[in-house]
């Protein structure tokens, strides 16, 4: 049988990963494929600085412009390592197809965000597209979800899906340090990136949970659909609150099926002890599913990093050649986007108000008045200099709409009680 | 595209589930495979029985007979849920291959222990042979090898894949109860079988770990050759041994590659509380392999039970309708079995001696004498009444045989000192 010919497009960390298993692996993979893996040719701008980073042949970067590497039929499969959601990236990745080319990519933002065309030219000609590295790198959840647990029907997918906060609140958390100081540990340790705003704000992991609500439950959701919140609120005091009902916040991606609608949102929850994600700590990552057949499962393990994120890619070359034309694995669009607003928890809100006598007084009539059970009131981390009070309040099962209900009611009543948006947080038991 | 018709062999808790989740999810099994799945006939001597017990039609016992099944060109599936690994159930499993036949079973004991044959007659046929049901129920390790860490060398393969010894061990752990009492508390809760021998000598477990350290490191392993221990010498005071080191005891499946060989045994572990395992409870499984690439990962799920494990089984069928012939995986036997004395672990020894004065210097004398450090001496549970000492030494890195010897230099030095075989611990970090 003819070699399965590799591209890579993109020698940065992930792509001079794959260029390294590729070679240093060649043999072992190729045993595995049952036909030779052959990496041809690598598209890197600086290719010099690739060949010594990476410790690569010189060979791989002749004959390497994008051009060349379409125009050539030897290539077999194209990876996209270069990242980004440019045009330039998605007409990239639309004509690695159009060529007949499969695409393997572990480009989160592209799939979830510009990604329906290229689902859908790779299923029309009949190519396979891998993205198992889109979505927590080597955690097998995409393949979990399209091969392995096809015989269940999923009810829920949740998760800890970016490594970045999670880094951070396990150093909160651990540590007692606020977000700030915590933020600047992980930058220094190449936890966060010079700009982490995607991760802290939940972009990132909105991305994976996107696909996932795609793959999962055939559900087309968009980024401004998706509700979301991010990390960066997060005080010590809150990581304190949690402590206090044996809970951690983490940034959890959620979506669950309830009567043909699906809620989904990215959100800090405070996640109780006994769940296994509690313990899922720095950059970590975990995915838990919930079959109506297979109950609970828990897929853990690194979310990130270069050799994992390549392995993952790697894997998926493996895969293409052992079962060359698989039929698109497409979930039948059945189910709507739930308003996750309705979707009922326990709830632990943190309150930072001026501190005046009658304040929890006006919060708990208000909580009170929209059917809402308070199950405690949190000790007071006063802070006396300011007259600041900040404390929590946790809840009984209820919906985020009434609180939100609540929190309107309480600044109808005393417009300058409230210091800062409360912190809705979902306790995930 | 015709309907891929199936049979199932056996009727009893998982064949009866696997029949349910055909019916009752047919639709929806048959849009993910692209193709129908279409339930024809179960082989089952009592019928009505089991029509009742799952709510099946009438339909699918006429003309059921093995003969007629394995006749019928129409078939294209056989699952063989009959159980046991007699004669009779090794030669269905050839015929179903020799007539052409796709296999799917959950079957641990034959494929472990006469698997060799099924395994070389699917291959050569090219028919495939789905046993994900057969390792640790619905959690997906097989394909997890098979066809998701393909990019990697996996270095390690361990994990908790017996439920009823994890269910037994969890209950005297958390409510302090001796050996019997939870083994009684287990069979009352349907947890251990009315002759659970295989699950707490470890001969279950031993049947999954075969059947990995083929997959993963393409090594053949019998049973006489695999070191096993099992939980029934496990006492009240060794699990307060373990606490007292921060650690759980769990019956530890563990395969590790070094310098070309692989390290296998299955053993009470005292589980560090900081690896994750150690919070692995009740009948829950888990599988943790370590990739040279993808480092650390855990699969965490249900490892029995009726829909669990049948679920495993509809996904095989899935996969084989979506993927027709995938060629055989056989990862290359190029490295030999190590003995697993001779592997290096930090131990928790515990000692049942007369009490005696010089014991401990006896002892450690002896243990130190093979140049093993000790970490500590635990405090000694007395059972005053009878004379009785119960200690632990916590060793620092050495292997079993150093340990095997200083033991029998203790029996040689003070032959009445030794009650019954101390219990030897790996502890695992």
């Amino acid at each position: 049988m003819k070699p399965l010919n590799i591209a890579i497009l993109g020698c940065g960390t992930v792509g001079g990963g794959v260029a390294q298993i590729l070679t240093q692996q060649k043999e072992l993979l190729s045993k595995r494929a049952g036909r030779e893996i052959n990496l041809k040719v690598i598209a890197e701008l600086k290719p010099q600085a690739a060949i010594e980073r990476f410790g690569l042949d010189q060979k791989f970067f002749e004959h390497n412009s994008i051009g060349e590497i379409l125009d050539d039929p030897d290539i077999d499969i194209v990876i996209e390592t270069m990242g980004g959601k440019s045009d330039f990236v998605h007409n990239t990745c639309l004509e690695v197809l159009k060529r007949g080319k499969n695409l393997v990519t572990a480009n989160k933002a592209l799939l979830a965000e510009r990604g329906a065309d290229i689902f859908q030219l790779a299923a029309d000609n009949k190519l396979q597209l891998g993205y198992e590295a889109a979505v927590c790198g080597a955690i097998p959840i995409i393949k979990g979800i399209k091969e392995c647990f096809t015989g269940d029907v999923i009810e829920s997918v949740s998760g800890i899906m970016n490594g970045t906060s999670n880094y951070i609140l396990t150093q909160m958390q651990e540590k007692g340090l606020d977000f700030g100081a915590a933020l600047k540990l992980a930058q220094e340790n190449g936890y966060a990136e010079a700009d982490p705003s995607l991760d802290l704000n939940g972009g990132d992991a909105s991305h994976k949970l996107i696909l996932l609500l795609k793959l999962a439950f055939g559900l087309t959701v968009s980024m401004d659909e998706l509700s979301r919140t991010g990390i960066q609120f997060i005080t010590k005091n809150d990581m304190d609150f949690a402590k206090e009902i044996n809970a951690s916040i983490k940034l959890i991606c959620f979506a669950k099926l309830v009567d043909n609608q699906v809620y989904a949102m990215v959100r800090p929850m405070a996640v109780k002890n006994d769940n296994t994600l509690s313990n899922v700590n720095y950059a970590v990552n975990a995915v838990r599913l919930d079959g109506k057949y297979s109950k609970t499962h828990f897929l853990i393990g690194k979310g990130a990093g270069s050799t994992e994120t390549a392995m993952s890619i790697v894997s998926d070359i493996v895969f293409i050649a052992r079962h060359g034309e698989v039929p698109a694995y497409n979930e039948e669009a059945k189910y709507t986007l739930g308003d996750s607003k309705k979707l009922s928890f326990p709830y632990l809100i943190s309150f930072k108000t001026n501190n005046l006598p009658g304040t929890t007084g006006v919060i708990t009539t208000a909580i009170g008045n929209q059917g809402i059970n308070i199950e405690t009131v949190g000790h007071n981390r006063l802070d006396d200099q300011n007259g600041i009070a900040d404390f929590p309040i946790e809840t009984e099962e209820c919906t985020l709409e009434a609180i939100e209900k609540a929190v309107a009611e309480i600044r109808k009543l005393k417009g300058d009680l409230l210091i800062d948006e409360p912190k809705i947080i979902p306790i995930l038991h």
